[in-house]
């Protein structure tokens, strides 16, 4: 439906830009774009249309687009909801490739239908739409301010490399100018607010391919198609730039919140979390953790390893930051012998170890630190160094020198990273990030944007990991499926269940299970009765022939009594399991990136201690043994405590079939569980007992 | 050992101070407190003791403490540690009743015995000693300047009613400065270093009395003697005033460095967290959360109740917030009706719910965001308000409106906190922060420090929870025991043992198993053998005395050619246990806290997932309950997934009874350890099955 393969350079390189409702008023959401662009000098020409004005802004205003002297290649539309469906087609005949459209009064209010006529209009004329409800898109380059963002009101934004994408304006707006704040330069601005067709996947996909942007922070409320966002952060993963987001709508109450005041389809947040970090994708919980984050990014390269350096004039902050470098997975290494003696000499009440602490001695000695420093970064081997300098830099005997001597370290250290947590003055702090250091606030808040910086740089380090393609989709038989067909269904899919006979008679399931061996589990078989054990509905271990047939009349009587209103339809039976480690694993459709693979270990680890690791479907086995080796009760598998080595390969193959169950079926599963599948003693398989596979009640199913 | 009977009031209150080693250079450590004391307008004599100068910074100088016109309550000592005994013993003999020691080069650079001199000297003349190794004091009433704190530097400190109390010396004046930038006043600052002799514990049990303190903020790496710094901050929530610890040394790495600097004994840190937590005490991770929570404490009531509004002018930051606040407990609920339908006539693109959003349509018309504030505290019923307004409180148009309709929405509801996350310029916040209003920067830290605060006003609102006091300690029958004595020791403190009988021969435990009921286990008994099924020492299920006799005889050959090394003592016997849920229940010495007990379900809830709650030693079978209930794993003893609820009670009461067996033999006990206790369905009781118990080896036990 989307005219996805439309590039979206009109909106960030426009030759020229129409105003659809400009104000002669610069001050106003109709005159700012057009302001703006003026002050940043937009190279191209700028059109104002205004029917009741000769003039806007000082420059020529027509009476509509078809009056203009030239050709717009983008359309900035701040008129009333009611007439944006007219005004895009307008634009559409009139050649425009682009509109912005900053109107509000669209979905996010519940006219849905108005939406729906606009983006038709966009789509019979070819048109690609950012908005509606969007606070329009700035492009540092070339002035493109389509835009009435307060971000531009202070004067002209700083360049830098950094894109700020987000579905919100105003935290957009403000995210970038936090920013700003910070020091940091913005190459481009953009925000998709409701996404009519321009959503925040197709901008990352364009910033992967621009050349002005290096690092893309996105603040996003929910992704409609997860799949597409997927392939968006892969192009930027491949082309070396990493990718931060700000994804809101964790907790159910955010949810809800989101719901309330967007149009947004928010998917399962555990599902988004699991395989967008997956992708490649740091994910930050706070505003503080975004700038601190894209800041580091900005300013160095990706922090290349997990060797952490700790300088301070405190040890309680020392010992502060070893623990925040223990919770972002960083390793201390002790200072090589030779330097520590050299630098033990200098500060005998301090410590040269790893945390060095020069202590308050080195309010007496200026050059103490300046040496500490250079000789943590010529001789420690460390991949970042995080130092706590409290208000010291803000010395005029301490600072400049502080910051002359790390300066010159990091000369023979480009691929280093030093970062300082102080308490100084904005002068100070500018003048230490001028020398190319980074300069953080709250010492924790310093090594945890190092160790996601880190994150990133091995993300961004290894092999691309395409998406496999999803198969054709295929639909299944009538359902709904009860216990017996599910198995079956599964086990035509390739799944590893266990044998499984029905017979709708005692007569015949009990001569049906003698083609099994050993003791035998006796179900009743139902569609209507997800809980069979409470209506009497299972026994477990019948041996012979008799024994099955007189327990299944009996179990007949007993389910009828409990459940008259449900349809029986015989018996089924199956062997008694095998010892083994329970599973359980389920797929189901996620409405933001479709069929999708749970597994965890069964019982109360799934439930009390939500132990499930999640993975988008179809995955390999090996994808699919990756997937269990990230649960917590891993060892369970692996032989802890005594226990046997579970047969894991088998138990990947079951969940890979598993997912090309989910995936070929796609269109009609709402979710198939198999709970459990017991996972015997390596080389001895694995082997589903029980499946349950729900149909989507919404679709006709059927061959 | 400790004199803790004697007052801190000469270290906050002295009359009269002496300052040995005071130098007539002001930027000079043995010149500052002098200085500071001078500027601050302290009100009693000041007595410089330099035996070379006549005058000190202007006053009279003394050549030694017995040249004194008059007494000295106070004496600061800033000379070499080597000298520092001897000062001690002049002070005391002086009369001088506190000393504090800003000198360096005792316990922390290994000199333990020149710091036990000192301490010698200071017991026998009964003074007390801050330090060493210590930034010394500050008591803001009276210009009480004991201390080369940078924090004074930039001139006197503004008055307010926080107390900061640190181990650490250079982190607690950051921590100062820090409070000091956020606009907070200081009435007490000290730092304890060494803690010799005055710990963290004292000083806070000093806030707790002292009437210009109504907040304490707390930094410590370890605590030495946990039963009294439970006492003190019992003594602080029994007095209204709220503390807040930042506590580091939380990882490995962490303890390691701290370690590494400080002579400080940390005990294990799941333990502090744990009791500390349960003691009301609020413990932060970094030093925003310490600021962010002591600014709140500082400014408004404890937020009382879990009722959050959310008032923004951005949807995105409502998402964003929504999700914090559900991470802080906080639920959000709705607006009443009326006032709904009010607010969203003015709003129509936005929302009246909860989270109120105002949308940009607020930069339109300045009432809206003022009167939907005023809405919110007027009719909502909120606890607290928390509200995002980007940068708009700046705005000449919009800001001063905003404050004032707050403020005075404010004004008839002072138990109300409304918190604010903007970024504006330093005046603006200043302004807003004047008019009873929180001022923060991130609206996550905003929600975080609102549930903070309301989980303190809990805390303090609570009726007193005393320790119970440790019995008298106990010893117990020589050590090691292997795992009959450990059993029947057990059994005879009251915990409920499975019955376990005991033979030295094949025939006398085959009789002596005919006492117990049932099939049996039968295991080898010997100290040396903690892991008996590795080496074919235990069976279970025998039935029968010839049964039991022949297996004993051959368990005795396979186990003495497993482990020709091991004395076998004979044989043990239990009937098998009936099923039920199993506990692991443990006891230990903690090195700060003392006898503590830990209790979890067993195997790899304990191990893989931490899922252990802790206790101090002895505590009722009520406070036992509650650890279990707070296992995420309760669910299992609760009934959870159709099992039979277990009989909780029972379980409770071996806890109990486990208790009081460490804090009795506390003194001799390393470790006991139940595993596991089998809690059986309710009303059928609980009984271990196994038992250890590790005896120290550094001191004697036995009758």
């Amino acid at each position: 439906m989307k005219v996805a393969d439309v590039s979206l350079t009109s909106f960030f390189a426009p030759r020229s830009i129409a105003f659809i409702g400009a104000s002669d008023d610069a001050r106003r959401i109709g005159g700012r774009p057009l302001a703006y662009c003026i002050r940043d000098g937009f190279a191209g020409p700028l059109y104002p249309i205004n029917p009741s004005r000769d003039r806007v802004q000082g420059l020529t205003a027509y009476p509509s687009l078809d009056a203009l002297p030239g050709p717009a290649d983008l359309a900035v539309i701040a008129i009333g909801a009611a007439g944006v469906p007219d005004a895009v087609a307008a634009a559409a005949r009139q050649g425009v490739r682009a509109a912005v459209v900053l109107s509000s009064g669209f979905a996010e209010v519940g006219e849905d239908a108005l939406q729906a006529e606009m983006i038709a209009a966009a789509r019979d004329g070819g048109i690609r739409v950012l908005g509606p409800n969007s606070l329009g898109v700035f492009s540092n380059e070339g002035g493109v301010c389509a835009t009435f963002s307060s971000l531009l009101e202070n004067g002209p934004v700083a360049a830098g490399k950094l894109a700020i994408v987000s579905q919100s304006g105003a935290y957009g707006a403000h995210l970038a100018m936090l920013m700003q704040r910070r020091g940091v330069g913005i190459a481009r601005f953009v925000t998709t607010g409701n996404e009519a067709d321009v959503t925040v996947a197709d901008c990352i996909l364009h910033m992967a391919g621009d050349p002005a942007v290096s690092v893309i922070g996105c603040y996003s409320e929910g992704i409609a198609d997860g799949r597409a966002f997927l392939r968006a952060v892969e192009a930027a993963r491949a082309a070396g730039k990493p990718v931060v987001m700000l994804k809101v709508g964790r907790s159910d109450t955010g949810r809800q919140a989101a719901a309330s005041h967007t149009a947004s389809l928010a998917g399962d947040d555990a599902v988004f979390d699991a395989v967008v970090r997956a992708a490649g994708v740091e994910r930050v919980e706070t505003t503080q953790q975004f700038v601190d984050l894209l800041y580091t990014l900005c300013r160095r390269p990706p922090v290349s390893g997990n060797r952490l350096g700790i300088l301070t004039v405190s040890g309680g902050a020392g010992v502060l930051m070893a623990d925040a470098a223990s919770a972002a997975g960083f390793e201390l290494p002790f200072m090589p012998q030779a330097a520590q003696a050299a630098l033990k000499r200098r500060i005998p009440f301090g410590s040269a170890v790893n945390p060095v602490d020069t202590t308050a001695q080195a309010m007496n000695d200026p050059t103490l630190m300046r040496d500490a420093a250079a000789a943590m970064l010529n001789h420690g081997g460390y991949d970042a160094v995080v130092c706590f300098f409290m208000n010291w830099p803000d010395s005029p005997i301490i600072g400049p020198g502080l910051r002359e001597a790390l300066e010159a370290a990091l000369v023979d250290h480009t691929d280093r990273t030093v970062a300082i947590a102080m308490n100084a003055t904005e002068e100070t702090r500018r003048s230490f990030d001028a020398a190319g250091l980074l300069v953080f606030e709250d010492p924790s808040h310093a090594v945890a944007a190092l160790g996601a910086s880190r994150r990133l740089g091995e993300a961004l380090a290894r092999d691309a990991v395409t998406q496999p393609d999803l198969p054709r989709p295929d639909p299944l038989p009538s359902g709904p499926f009860d216990e017996f067909e599910a198995a079956t269904l599964l086990a035509e899919g390739g799944v590893t269940m266990a044998p499984i006979v029905e017979g709708e008679t005692p007569e015949a399931i009990a001569a049906a299970a003698q083609t099994l061996s050993g003791p035998i589990a006796l179900k009743i078989r139902s569609r209507d009765l997800p809980h069979k054990s409470d209506v009497g509905g299972v026994r477990l271990g019948l041996l012979g022939e008799e024994a099955i047939r007189s327990e299944a009349q009996r179990m007949h009587q007993v389910v009828s009594g409990a459940a008259p209103d449900a349809t029986l339809r015989g018996f089924v039976a199956s062997p008694m399991a095998a010892p083994g480690v329970e599973l359980l694993i389920g797929g189901r459709v996620d409405p933001s990136f479709g069929p999708i693979v749970t597994v965890g270990l069964g019982g109360v680890f799934t439930e009390i201690f939500r132990d499930v690791a999640i993975g988008l479907a179809p995955l390999t086995s090996t994808e699919a043994e990756a997937l269990l080796r990230s649960l917590r009760g891993w060892p369970l598998l692996a032989g802890a405590r005594g226990r046997a080595v579970a047969d894991v390969d088998a138990a990947a193959d079951a969940i890979e079939s598993l997912s090309r169950f989910v995936a070929r079926h796609r269109e009609v599963i709402e979710a198939v569980e198999i709970n459990p599948l017991v996972v015997h003693p390596k080389g001895q398989g694995a082997a589903g007992l029980d499946a349950v596979i729900m149909v989507r009640t919404d679709v006709p199913s059927g061959n």
